[in-house]
C-alpha cells in the first residue's frame, strides 16, 4: 500500500523544516550575537527565507495533494500529521501575500518606534502606529475567521492555541476573576507576618551564569543539544535538535536570571524531548503555546518555587555567591513566593499574574472585534488595573499599555496562553500527585526524575498527535480545569 | 536604455546572496557555537540551502538571460559583473544536484568526526570518511575539468583562484624549492647567535581575548560590523556586513592566538571594505583566495611581524600580562620571527611555511589526478616532511595529515593560495615602498593609515572588477613575481 501524495507532502514539510532551522538560527543570532551594522542584511535574508516558505506553503499543487493524501491508507499517526499539515496550509493560504508584507512593514515600524517611545512614555507617538497594526490585525482576523469558521478573535488565538474558543476562555477567566482578588488579599495578609531576608549583592555575572547552567543541569537540560546565551529579552529559540536559550544578567539581582533560566529550561526540555522519528513533520511539533507555557511554568512555578526545591537551589546559590542568611532554603522559598501587586506583567508573582492576563484579554478581544478602539485603551487599562490589582496607572503608559511588545508585533490572541499554561501546569502536577502520592516528599529529597518522566510520557513525547483537549484528557483525565490552579495557589500560599 | 536581462540576473544573484548570508551564518555557528547533537539537523539544513542555491544557479532560463544580457548596453562595471555571473554559472552547471548534496553530507560528516578523531590520533577512523570525500572531489574535478577545459586539479584550484594553472604553480613553487632549504639553513645559523627571552606563562584566556580585540582595533577592524569568537580551527566567516572571525586560546601561549587574530583581521578588513554599492553581486566579492590570503598575510607577516610594529604590540602585551623581559619590543620581534622547522602549518614561521604548502600541493594534486590514494598519504607525508624540513612525523597523524580541516571539507586545490598570498603580500609591500619610501619608518612610528589606504584603494575596493593578473598589474605594475617574496625574507631574516 503506497501513499504517494502523503509522502510528497511530508517531503515538502521536511524541506520547510530545514529552511526553518536556518530561520530559527538567524533569529537567535540576531538577538544574542549580531553587531548593529549586520541588521539590514540580516533582515533582508530573513525576509527572503520567509518569502520562500510562504511560497512553498501556498504552492498551487498542495490542495490536490492534500485531497489525494486524505484518500490514502494512512496510519493514525500519519492521519494526525495530515490534519496538522492541512491546518498550517489553511492558515497560510487565508492571507494574501500583500497583507503579509504590509503586516511585516507595519509591525516592524511600530515595534522599532516603541523601543524609543516606551521609555519616553510617549503614548501619543505610539498610537498612530498601533492603530495601523490593529487595522491589519483586524483584516487578518476577518480573513482567517471566514477561512476557519470561527469568530475573529478565535481565529487569531487559533495560531497559538488551535481550537481554543472564547467561550472556554470566558468560562475559565470568569471563574478566576471571582476568587482571585480575595485570594490575593488573604495571601498578602498572611505574608505580612512573615520575615524575609533580602539578599545582599552585588552578584557577579560569571557566577550567575555558572549558577544558571547548574540549575539547567539539575533540571535535565541536555547541553549536548543546546546552549545558554544572553539577550535583552530572554527566549527559547533554535530547533529541537539544538535549543538556544537566552537569559539576561543584572549584577544587583540574581533571582531574575535564575528563575528566567528555569522558566526557559521548561520550554527547552519540551523541545529537546519532542519525538525524534517524525521530527520535521508538524505532528512532531510542540502542541501549542499554552502547552509550551505549561512546561515553562511547570519548571518555574510548580517545581522551581516548590518549598522542597528550595533545598536543592540553596546550596547552589551559596556556592555561587558565598553564604548569606538570605540563602537559607526557607528564606529563599519565601523570596521566590513573595506576592505583591505591581504594574509589570513579566515581573509579577504567580498569584497576581492572572490578573495581568485577564486585563489584556478583556481589552484585546474587543479591540479585534471592534467594540473598543486603540484610543480607548489607556482608560480601560487604568480602570481594570484598579479593579483587579488596586494599582493606579493613570498617565503611566510606559508601565501600562506600552509595557509589552506583543501588540506592537501584532500578536493579538497570544496573552491567554500564559495563564492557560499556568493552569495546565497545576493540572499536570495534580495528576502526578494522584499517580505518586509522595511526589512532594520526593521533590524535597531531590528526586526530580518522576516529574520529568511524567512530563515526557504525557506531554513531550505526544507532541501534536492529539488536540490540546484530547492530550489533556489522556494526561490528566479531564480537559482544562482551573480548579487545580486555585487548589495549587491555596495550598502553596495559604496552607503551608 | 534599459537592461532587462541584466537586471533580472542581478535580482537572482541578490536573492542568492541573501540565502548565502544564512548559509555563512550557519557555517560559522557550526564551528563556533553548535553543540554536538545539532550536527545532523544542521548538515541537513545546509544541504537544503545548498540545493536551493544550486537550483537557482542551474535554472534553465539563465543561459538565455546571460546571452541577452551580453547584448545589452552595460557599463564596464556591469560587464565585469556579468563576466563573474557567467563564471559562477559555468562552474555550477558542471555539477549535478545529487553530487552537490552528497558532497555536503560527506564533508559535514567527515569534518564533524575529524574534530574528535584528530585529538585521538585516529587515522584509521578518519580514513573511510576521507576516502568518501576524496571520491566525490575527484568526481567534481572530472566534471569541472570537462566544463572549463583545464586539468582536473586546475579545475578545483579555479574555485579559489580563477585561472590559476599548474604550470604557474609549478614554476613558482619550483623556484622556491630551489632557494628555500638554503635560506632556512642560513637564517637558522644567524638566529643561533641571537638571544631570545621566552615569555613566562600562564597567560589567562580573558587577558588574551582582550589583547586580541585590542590588536583588531589597532588594525582597524569594525566591531560594529563583526565579532571575534572561538573555534578549533580559526577562520574568518560571516558576510561583509557582519564578519565573524574566530581564534583559539591556550593558556601556556599567547602568540598563537594573537598572531592568528592579526591574520584573520586581514581577511576581515578585506570583507568589511568590499564596495557597498554592488554588495550581493559577484563583482563586489573578494577577488580570490590567493588575494584574500595576501590580505591576511599583509596583516600577519608584512605588518604584524614588522620590526617597527613590535613597538606597537609591546605595550599592549605588557598591559595584558604584566611586564616581562620577553615583552620588550626587540625581543618580541625576535619571538615573532623565530624560524624553526615544525610539524604544524598554522604554527609555522614565515620562512618555513612555504615548505608546508609545497608538501600539500605535491600530495593533493596526485590525489585528485589519481596517482596517489588516501591510504598512501601518511607515508608520503613522512617522507616529504623529512626531505623538506627534516622533521619526523611517523605515526603522528594528528600533527601530520590530520592537522588541517581542508581535506575533511573537500577543499582540495586551496593550499597553494596560502603561499601565493604570501608572495602577493610581499609584492604589495614592495609597491607601497616604491610609492612611500619612508613606509618602514612610518610603521615604526605607529602610522598604519598609509598601509590601509593603499590596500583599500588597490585591493579591497577593487573586489572582483578585474582578473587577478589585471588587478596585480594595476596595483603593483606586474603580475605575480615571487622575487619580491624572496627579497622580503632575505631583508627581514638575513640583513636586519
Amino acid at each position: 500500500m503506497t501513499t504517494p501524495a502523503y509522502d510528497h507532502l511530508t517531503e515538502t514539510w521536511i524541506r520547510m523544516h530545514r529552511f526553518g532551522h536556518l530561520q530559527a538560527l538567524a533569529g537567535w543570532d540576531q538577538a544574542a550575537n549580531m553587531p548593529p551594522k549586520g541588521n539590514e542584511a540580516r533582515a533582508a535574508a530573513l525576509a527572503e527565507v520567509a518569502t520562500l516558505l510562504h511560497r512553498m506553503r501556498t504552492d498551487a499543487a498542495l490542495p490536490e495533494q492534500l485531497a489525494r493524501a486524505e484518500q490514502e491508507p494512512l496510519s493514525e499517526l500519519q492521519r494526525a500529521n495530515l490534519r496538522e499539515i492541512r491546518r498550517e496550509w489553511r492558515a497560510s493560504n487565508a492571507l494574501p501575500e500583500s497583507l503579509v508584507q504590509r503586516r511585516q512593514i507595519a509591525t516592524s515600524r511600530c515595534e522599532h518606534s516603541w523601543r524609543r517611545q516606551r521609555p519616553a512614555n510617549d503614548w501619543a507617538g505610539f498610537l498612530p502606529n498601533l492603530k495601523e497594526v490593529l487595522a491589519l490585525a483586524r483584516e487578518e482576523a476577518e480573513r482567517l475567521s471566514q477561512q476557519l469558521g470561527v469568530s475573529r478573535y478565535e481565529a487569531l488565538m487559533d495560531r497559538y492555541e488551535p481550537g481554543l474558543t472564547t467561550a472556554q476562555v470566558d468560562r475559565v477567566f470568569g471563574q478566576v476573576r471571582q476568587w482571585l482578588p480575595g485570594l490575593i488579599r488573604q495571601v498578602r495578609e498572611k505574608q505580612a507576618h512573615e520575615t524575609v531576608v533580602a539578599p545582599v549583592g552585588p552578584f557577579p555575572v560569571a557566577a550567575q551564569r555558572a549558577l544558571c547552567e547548574q540549575a539547567m543541569r539539575l533540571l535535565g537540560f541536555d547541553f549536548e543539544a543546546g546552549r545558554l546565551d544572553v539577550s535583552t529579552h530572554p527566549f527559547c529559540g533554535g530547533v529541537p535538535e539544538d535549543v538556544r536559550m537566552t537569559t539576561r544578567f543584572r549584577d544587583d539581582d540574581f533571582i531574575g536570571s535564575l528563575m528566567g533560566t528555569i522558566h526557559e529550561t521548561g520550554h527547552g526540555r519540551y523541545e529537546q524531548n519532542l519525538p525524534r522519528d517524525l521530527l520535521g513533520q508538524p505532528v512532531a511539533n510542540a502542541r501549542s503555546m499554552a502547552l509550551h507555557e505549561s512546561q515553562s511554568l511547570s519548571f518555574e512555578m510548580q517545581l522551581g518555587s516548590h518549598p522542597g526545591f528550595a533545598y536543592r537551589l540553596a546550596p547552589l546559590v551559596q556556592a555561587a555567591f558565598g553564604a548569606q542568611p538570605a540563602f537559607e532554603a526557607q528564606n529563599l522559598h519565601r523570596l521566590l513566593t513573595r506576592v505583591k501587586p505591581g504594574l509589570i506583567r513579566v515581573d509579577a508573582d504567580e498569584v497576581t499574574y492572572p490578573a495581568h492576563i485577564i486585563l489584556r484579554y478583556e481589552i484585546e478581544r474587543p479591540l479585534i472585534e471592534g467594540g473598543v478602539e486603540a484610543d480607548d485603551v489607556p482608560a480601560l487599562w487604568d480602570e481594570k488595573m484598579m479593579a483587579l490589582l488596586g494599582v493606579d496607572t493613570r498617565g503611566n503608559y510606559k508601565d501600562g499599555a506600552m509595557q509589552d511588545v506583543h501588540w506592537s508585533e501584532g500578536l493579538f490572541g497570544y496573552f491567554p496562553c500564559y495563564s492557560l499554561g499556568a493552569m495546565y501546569a497545576a493540572q499536570w502536577f495534580a495528576a502526578m500527585r494522584r499517580a505518586l502520592p509522595d511526589l512532594d516528599a520526593r521533590i524535597g529529597a531531590g528526586e526530580l526524575a518522576p516529574v520529568f518522566e511524567w512530563l515526557r510520557d504525557n506531554i513531550w513525547s505526544q507532541a501534536s498527535r492529539w488536540t490540546t483537549d484530547e492530550l489533556a484528557v489522556r494526561a490528566s483525565g479531564e480537559a482544562l480545569n482551573p480548579a487545580h490552579f486555585k487548589a495549587h495557589l491555596e495550598a502553596r500560599y495559604l496552607q503551608s
